[in-house]
């Protein structure tokens, strides 16, 4: 079923906020059977609002709308819904002891600013959120469903694992369309999607979709007819895996990272990071996996030369003579920090991330990746494309291929 | 002037890439006097295409479309678009010449399957694209201008400075629209809203929005009618500051990291890191600004009780008795690592990002920061809500407050 996301807010519009929450909607959705066909953003205006959720009601039956929720001026979701919708308020009585007790410790006159969030639509079912002031609100209306949430991510999480899906879950028995993605590291699309040309043309009831991001390429294959079967769909599936061979880095539903984790687990490694130009990038990947402990100890953070010296022990004289940027102080720093960490596994990085500090012979972008595992070490330069923070990414995932190519 | 986005690409909807190119369009284009007053995100469809630029064109004189173009078969938003205007293709030997060069040193069929890309409607003219391969387009049609580029970031970033504006400034006199932005940490956004509801309501040819990100609110002022001089517009400014008193942390356009690197070369400081639960994250928050080897050593990041100890000097009879999560070792953290990379400031972070590892009397989201500012040390213990992303942004930002009260 088509579905459409409203979002609400001059900050998503003006450059002040990445818009995660419809990424996160499309993701937990999709496996209900509910397909995001468009997302709008808009301004924080009445008749946007209205403009906005009507045009969307003539294309889909269910429309979510996040942000706009909350006790200032500038949040008026909820005063548009109730015009539009034409109903009354009530006090919902749960969101009112929710908030009496979220201020309970704290100055009683911030509770009365907040007390008016448990007024709302009496039109509405109350979403509850457990994770913040404002509940969210669903309208079901001439066989519509309007949901509207406050935008911060959190609560939107909150919001519809404790609340939405399990309400609305029942109410629809929706076909599944099914997603499966893999991902290549460091093949242009063009090349792939040539090799590909065959494959393509001979898909029924599914399609191929191309999901560029820095040096990976992420292909999702779908589903796109009910009439297709499980086996078949399968057997697409296995015949790009054969089509892609080595090009093929995952055939899992799951990033880089948790790629690595689940490497590293699996073989009982442990992995230390030296990051002077990824500053840390890459070791916070890991982290950012649950249950990273397991396999990562830590890592070091050698910007300045003086700490690839004193705690990685590379070699000052080959710092003069190669420079920092050079292949023989990335493989002293993996040496050195597997030798610290007591780990088998490592990844050094020293580079030029710019915008300054670029030669002709070693330009902005350059960067040396030392990788090692056990007794082997793999030492190679790149040249990244991108700002810093693309820079960064690049070298994760360029990293990561190395280190598929030694495990 | 209002204009619109559209964003073509299933990723976009399905949840696998986040939209950041709307958020740069937005702050490149603000200056220029064009606000962005809608984004759609729609499927790589002929027909969801068509129907979202009419619609759009009924509202907007200037559509900006990213994203389809490129070399494999899902990129329709070309032909879509020569349909739409009804023109014929054109070879522009300016593209077809970047393609040979960078397609110069790899195999040459790589280049037979991209050299279509500099076949380009005949009514467009060509958005030139240093960056990649997929030129951009511009189409001028009834007064209306509709201009189309890849998706790939920083290929829109390139198509922008280096052929649309350049291009498209000289064409337009838009008076300016002023928007200033300050920053405020860890105060509740209904406890400053209250607070400025007298200013609020006092406002004349100008508003103020609320943008919450985690426990950071930033405030907008924007001047919303030409009539408003600059100096009313400043004595907002100015009253708004005197309103917010000690809740305000940074009055200029910049990011939290920005202002830490900024406020360290202003008093020729350097800073270190020791973190456990954050993972590099803090570190990297302070690589992502251009030019912060001049404050940034390093840091180390100390997951393991061992390398607390081993690199840092913690007592591991203060770990045993405290527990790695303590005021204790929070301190001896920040006190180590000032010392091993000889610094006037250094930030240790020790805590349970969750969702497993909380106790009782130290629930997930429990951390402790220890700040120091030359002799002076602060450790802080404090409970974040979220997932493991989030804990590391509230941490970081929870660290900023607390090193400016030191500095």
């Amino acid at each position: 079923m088509d579905i459409e996301i409203i979002t609400i807010g001059d900050e998503l519009l003006i450059g002040q906020t990445v818009d995660t929450n419809s990424v996160y909607l499309a993701k937990i959705l999709a496996p209900l059977g509910f397909q995001i066909s468009r997302k709008t953003a808009i301004r924080d205006q009445a008749d946007a609002i209205k403009n906005a959720l009507s045009e969307s009601l003539t294309r889909v039956n269910m429309v979510l709308i996040t942000g706009g929720l909350g006790p200032t001026n500038d949040d008026i979701t909820q005063s548009v819904l109730q015009e539009y919708f034409n109903c009354g308020v009530r006090t919902d009585e749960t969101v009112l002891n929710h908030l009496k007790e979220i201020f309970k410790n704290r100055d009683p006159r911030i509770f009365e600013l907040n007390k008016k969030q448990a007024l709302l639509p009496d039109a509405c079912i109350t979403l509850f959120n457990s994770q913040g002031t404002a509940p969210g609100m669903l309208f079901e209306h001439n066989h519509q469903w309007i949901a509207a949430m406050p935008g911060v991510p959190g609560e939107v999480r909150a919001i519809m694992e404790e609340s939405f899906i399990p309400y609305i879950r029942p109410k629809f028995n929706l076909g599944l369309t099914q997603h499966r993605t893999l991902t290549t590291l460091m093949v242009p699309e063009s090349v792939i999607s040539h090799k590909l040309q065959h494959f393509e043309s001979n898909l029924k009831g599914a399609s191929l979709a191309y999901l560029p991001s820095y040096n990976a390429v992420k292909l999702r294959l779908t589903q796109t007819h009910h009439s297709l079967t499980q086996a078949d769909f399968n057997g697409y599936w296995e015949q790009l895996k054969v089509q892609l061979g080595d090009w093929l880095f995952d055939d899992a539903e799951r990033e880089l990272n948790e790629w690595l984790v689940y490497q590293l687990k699996q073989r009982n490694y442990r992995i230390a990071t030296a990051e002077s130009c990824t500053g840390g990038f890459i070791g916070n990947q890991i982290v950012r996996v649950s249950g990273a402990s397991d396999v990562f100890p830590g890592g070091i953070i050698a910007y300045d030369n003086r700490i690839k010296t004193e705690l990685l022990h590379v070699n000052a004289q080959n710092i003069m003579t190669y420079g920092a940027v050079s292949a023989e102080v990335a493989e002293e720093m993996v040496t050195g920090v597997c030798e610290r960490f007591q780990t088998e596994v490592g990844i050094a990085t020293t580079g030029i991330a710019g915008p300054n500090g670029g030669t002709l012979e070693k330009p902005v972008g350059t960067i040396f990746i030392g990788i090692k595992v056990n007794e082997h070490i793999n030492v190679t330069s790149h040249v990244l494309r991108g700002s810093r923070h693309d820079f960064m990414i690049r070298a994760f995932n360029t990293s990561m291929k190395l280190l598929k190519e030694m495990l």
